[in-house]
Order: structure tokens, then sequence, then C-alpha cells
């Protein structure tokens, strides 16, 4: 907030127009929730443009309606539902972010893929190291009649997320399915602060989440093998030390009280495809905890 | 801005539901702008009630969706427009008030009046001392028969602010009848801070309006004596020193700027009748400051 507040005396001092003048915030997600949350606060409301910088923020913070800071230590405790007037999309961008951080847009991307989308989660399977190593900017190096795999990933990925949020830009209906990633990770990632990256932490409880659906016979033992091999030749983490069962117990706690008196859990029932739950038992989410420590905890799939 | 973080703390700590348990902010209108915008920021929204004690706060703050905080020395710089979930309203909080309170709601009941209402305007003319004197509590000494001023007044007050803030509750038609008083005011408040309470801020814009309105020829010099009249029964200041010309013109230029390019000043056209205008000439501006000095900073109209 602190950020926020400082952006808006420099707003103030620049003095903009805000009927016609719209603030144009470029940079990664941070930078757009808090530009976005200065911007909806300015004068009740002054437009404002999203310019993502990142892969994450090309396919997740430029989307929605979203904005927030962090309070009390918890992530995005405060924000609006303020739409920018418009996310300018340039992939150009991302050839300037470390392989880490592309790695990091790509959990979101598998997210989206796992929850929705089968031919996009087996693009990642096959493409993944490209897409790495190529940081997003293929088009220049393939033949005219290959299909790009940064291109299409990117169109999909956006396109399924729109799916989920045009419908419910406000989250009245809770029931939601982008939610995947995010039941553990929020306190993983405010816990560990700065040493994971936000796809980091929602790929670790994602991680997770597929060993309870195959626990609870969502999943075969294969898919979930083909998940974890995926995650890895995306170079992101599958497990964490501080992701312990009772990280667990307190998130799914807090967000029962959060969300109405049910756990809303989405967990993939195939490859592409999801559903939510509100019945899964402690018993099951610790033989998965269990199994997940021991086939992960080393560093590769058993 | 501290003070709604400071209130967010302890939302935070005390652990709402936002789905289910609303904020309810009891007091004037600061407090309820402070604390509606705390509510708009919690969690991106939490449901929060509205119970003004004061009568500025009972006819004003109650109504509409507007919640806000000062910042960099401009009044309301920051917020949001989000409605309260509901607003109780309960007239007996007003015998807790000073007397220069209740007159300071009747400045912006004067404002409903004078732009949309002749029959308020009346009742304020006739029962303005027994409404100062009574506190709006009147309903207990009248005879059954006889009408309630305070009843009738802060009824008509109320469902007048509606007419014009319902259809434009985001503020997207700038041409708004509810700005009169409230273009030089802002600053004079501001500027002599906390020497004059909101209402009373507004009342010396008003009266210089009406000024202005005779000047034009919307207004005769008997009109424009009645008003004045009137306001002074409600005990409520109609000139002001640090109200100077220059304090208008920029007053005006900051307005140009910020509507579109046009002033869009509300002024009476009768008693109860108003019109938007963009054409009013410094000329007339001047020579209506002329006089409005001379009759008025004086204590008394010629």
């Amino acid at each position: 907030m602190d950020m926020a507040l400082k952006i808006l005396e420099e707003v103030h001092q620049f003095g903009i127009d805000r009927r016609t003048e719209p603030i144009i915030a470029i940079g990664g997600g941070v930078c757009l929730d808090i530009v976005g949350l200065a911007a909806s606060l300015y004068r009740r409301r002054t437009p404002y443009i999203r310019v993502p910088t990142t892969l994450l923020s090309y396919i997740d913070a430029s989307v929605g309606a979203k904005t927030g800071v962090n309070f009390a230590n918890c992530k995005n405790k405060l924000g609006t539902y303020i739409a920018p007037v418009a996310a300018f999309l340039d992939r150009s961008f991302i050839q300037s972010i470390p392989r880490r951080h592309i790695a990091n847009g790509l959990a979101e991307m598998l997210k989206m893929a796992l929850m929705k989308h089968r031919g996009l989660f087996e693009l990642l399977e096959v493409h993944g190291q490209f897409l790495l190593d190529s940081k997003f900017q293929s088009a220049s190096v393939l033949e005219n009649d290959r299909i790009d795999p940064a291109s299409v990933s990117t169109r999909v990925a956006i396109e399924t997320m729109l799916e989920e949020l045009a419908p419910n830009l406000w989250e009245d209906d809770l029931d939601r399915l982008v939610d995947f990633g995010h039941l553990i990770s929020p306190q993983l990632e405010m816990k560990v602060l700065p040493a994971l990256l936000h796809g980091e932490a929602v790929n670790i409880d994602m991680a997770y989440m597929v060993y309870v659906s195959c626990e609870i016979g969502l999943l075969t033992e294969e898919e979930k093998f083909r998940i974890i091999c995926c995650m890895m030749g995306l170079e992101l983490p599958v497990w964490h030390q501080d992701f312990t069962f009772a990280l667990v117990q307190k998130s799914l706690c807090d967000r029962l009280q959060h969300s109405g008196g049910l756990v809303r859990m989405p967990l993939p029932t195939g490859l592409g495809r999801a559903e939510i739950f509100n019945d899964t038992d402690e018993g099951s989410l610790f033989r998965a905890y269990e199994k997940w420590c021991d086939e992960l905890s080393t560093g590769s799939p058993q």
C-alpha cells in the first residue's frame, strides 16, 4: 500500500485528467496490480492500461478485473475489482526476463491446461523446453508451415482464462477452476517470501493436488506421472519442505471460512478436465501428502 | 488513508467473513466515508452498512455510492464508488449533536431545496429555527394533525438527492445539480481547515452563486434576498474572507480540467429550479463577487 500511495502522489503531481488520460502500467504482475489499485482509487476511478512484460502477467494479471496489494502479511488482502480499459499484449517483452521467470509463467499456463485443455497440456509436454529456450520468441525461427507453440499456448491460456473469468468477474460464484493451485500456495508463498516466485508456489500446490486426485481415484498413476514429468520439464519445483500438512490444514480451514463454508477444491479428473470437490476427507488428504513427500522430496518421481 | 488502514488492521484482526458479515459504520460523514473506503478495499469488497448520526450524513453521506479520504491536501481525492448494502436511518441520533452541526446539515438540505424543490425551500424559510431548536426530534411535541417539518424535510431532501444520484451513480454524466455549492467550497474548506464545517463552506459557495445568478438575471433581487435571509435563519455563514476571487478563478479552472473542458456550473433559475451553465463570463463572476462582498461582508444583506 505504501507503494500504491507513492504512485498516487506522483500521479497527483503530474496532474492527469482522469476523464481522458489513462495511467499506463508497464511491468510484471505485482506492478500491474499495484498501479491498478492506485488508478482505482485516484478520484474514485481513473482509467488504466495494462502492459505486461513477463510471461506470468501476460497470461494472468493482464486478464480480469483484479487489483491488489499485500496487507497484514496476507497476499492481495486489499484491492478492488476494476478492469483496465485495455491490456496491450506484446510477447517481445518476454525475451527480457530470466529463464526462471519464464518457467514461473508456464505454471499458470499449465494450470489452465490441467483444468480445461488437454491440447494445451500436450503442447507443454512436447514443447515446454523449446518455449523456455526460445523465450516465447519462436515465430522468427520456425518454418512457415509449423505451428508456433509460443503463439498457440499464450492464446489458448488467455482464452481459457477468459472463459472462466468473464462470466464471473466479481467472483460471486465461488466455484472457480482458476483457483487450482491457489488453495495452499498463498500461505506458502508468504511464508517463504521471497524464496518462491508466485508460479513456483502455485506449481507445488498443483503437484500436491495431483496426488490428492490420484489418491481418491480421479487420476490414474500414469496420468499423475505424466503431469509431474511435464512440471519438471517446465523446470518447476514440485515439492517444498515448508509445504507441511499443518499448512494444508490451516489453509483449507481458512478457505472454508472465506468461501461460504465449502472448501471448493478444484481437482483434475483427467488430463484437461476438472471438477470442484467439497468432500475430500482428511484421511485422503493425508495419505496423498505422505505419498507426495515419499515420491517427490528427493527431487524426482518414482 | 492512515485511518482507513488502521481500521483495516482492526477488521483483519477481528477476522470477519466478508461474504456474510458486513462492516457497520456508525457516525458522521467522515466516518462513513472512511469506513466505506476500508470496506471497499478489504478482500476487494466487503459489504458495509451506513448508520448516520449527524443531520448532514443522514441526508447526504448515507445516500449514494461514494467513499473517500482526503489526499495531498485535496478533499476526497482517493476513494471508490461502492454502495453500502444498507443505510439505517434513525433521526434520534441527531439530538446528540451540537446546534452548529444541525445548521451544517441544513446547508445540504437547502442545496436540494434551491436546486429542485420550492416547497422544501419554503419549509426551511418557515421552520428553520424550529428545526434547529428541536434538533429534528419534533414528532413528539407536535399535535397529531400538524405536519412534522423534521420528517418532511429529511424525506424530501433524501428523495430529491436520490432522484439525482440514482440514474448517475458512477458520475458518468458530469452535469450534476448536486454539485451546487461544491465548485469553490472544497478548496475553501481545505484552505481554512478545520475552521469551517463542510456544510458551512458549501453555504458560503451557494451564497456567492446566488449573487452570480442574480447578476446574470436568473434570479430577481427579491428571490436573492429571500435565499440569503433563509441561510441566515438557518444560522449559516454567507460570506468568508478566505473566499477570494482568486480562489474562485483557481477552482473553476481546476473544474474545467476535471470536467471534460466545461465548467458545468449549477445555478438557481428561480426558487427550487436550476440549470447547468457553461458560459458564465468572468466579468459577471467578478461583478457578482464585488456585490456579494459589499452586501454580505459586514454580516447582513442590505
